[in-house]
């Protein structure tokens, strides 16, 4: 069912932005935030405003379920679904091997840095989620120069120790604010949790009791093994699937 | 004469390669180079060999002059031409403002790293030249966290200080390889200057007697300021241009 679209070639240099939205039973997850994002994602590459109710209308007219992709750039708007990738699911339930990586890039962002922008422009992160297969692990976490964990190609970094429920500040880190995680991190009271947003270093995040990497279509994958270590597994992972209305196990 | 082309939605990803030749009536300009590149790129991003006798049969059917630009992901091969960008002879002739930036990276790159492809990820550099124009410059020349000269969004940095030519070292940089940089300091030799690659600072390349930005369909543009001091203009200038097959003044 893979829908294909009309371009013109400069349309094919990643000059512009997307969401990935988990299309539900119940609707879109989570719609208002990542029509924010992609509003503010073509703010930052000086793209025109995105038609918002144009976008809403196309998206209502979308049946079904799966993984529903908005793709805006100075010349085409798309609105398409196609199916969850497999692999979701076992994520969800068995976790990820996780390595992490220097990035080679500093926290600090150049003025004119889209890396706060959902753009199009992936090759460097498919290029990271294949390195990390190559490596014998699921997905891997980028690290600044400065040591401090930033975010995976795909995903935000949860974690949790003790009570505190916490992430990357995106605009510190200089990444992609997360929807699902800040999204999960507004639960954490409900759930007995105090979320947190925190600068830390592999060290730090290693030494939690639990991390996850949080995403729209996964929800939650527990990472089970960081840097080829074991870590144990944690009650916490079906209950915050729980609350982000996936069905874990 | 914008040429539209049929693509599934993934190719929007940027997860593909390109290259930009200047057709000349002479025929594409340094062609086999630019193929080479590409088949390079391609495997640096994990795609499969790019199919070459193709790709040139698909060329030598086009006519005319122009920038030809070629295409390749996993699902399209394109090859279209169009209109040389207006602004390219006048930079030739008259020059161009460059300011220098910090891009926020290091000079090593991880092991997955793309810098050194063409990709279609050509977001960063979009908004960084959209930036150096804010900035009422026309171009920059991006350092690394280290303090050396990288490259410049869409060219190669080119300089000369007495009868040596040089060039950024593409691989000790973590940058593409720069075709028309590389041909010219072929050509070096036979205009009696010595061809040499150095990792250099701001400041060391401030101090070169002239600079230059290199690309395909730019040739060269003259570095007449640079973060906002005049340079003065060098006799080099049309004799390389000359030396490169560009009609200069």
């Amino acid at each position: 069912m893979t829908e294909r679209i009309l371009v013109a070639p400069a349309d094919l240099l990643g000059d512009g932005v997307f969401e990935t939205i988990d299309l539900r039973p119940t609707g879109p997850w989570l719609l208002d935030q990542h029509l924010s994002r992609l509003a503010g994602s073509a703010a930052i590459l000086g793209l025109p405003a995105p038609p918002l109710p144009e976008i809403r209308a196309r998206i209502g007219a979308i049946a079904g379920t799966g993984a529903l992709r908005v793709v805006y750039t100075r010349d085409v708007l798309h609105v398409s679904v196609s199916p969850v990738p497999t692999g979701v699911t076992r994520e969800r339930r068995d976790g990820i091997r996780v390595i992490s990586a220097d990035q080679g890039i500093s926290v600090r962002r150049p003025p004119w840095s889209v890396t706060a922008a959902k753009s199009l422009s992936y090759a460097e992160n498919f290029a990271a989620r294949r390195w990390a297969t190559r490596q014998d692990a699921d997905d891997l976490i980028w690290l600044s120069i400065e040591g401090y964990v930033r975010e995976a190609p795909t995903a935000s970094v949860v974690w949790q120790t003790g009570d505190e429920l916490c992430t990357v500040p995106p605009a510190e880190a200089g990444i992609l604010p997360g929807i699902t995680a800040a999204h999960l991190l507004s639960l954490a009271p409900s759930m007995g949790l105090r979320p947190a947003e925190r600068m830390v270093t592999l060290g730090e995040l290693a030494a939690a009791d639990t991390i996850w990497l949080a995403s729209s279509l996964r929800g939650l994958a527990e990472v089970t093994m960081l840097d080829r270590t074991p870590r144990p597994r944690s009650p916490w992972t079906p209950r915050l699937l729980d609350a982000l209305g996936f069905v874990s196990g």
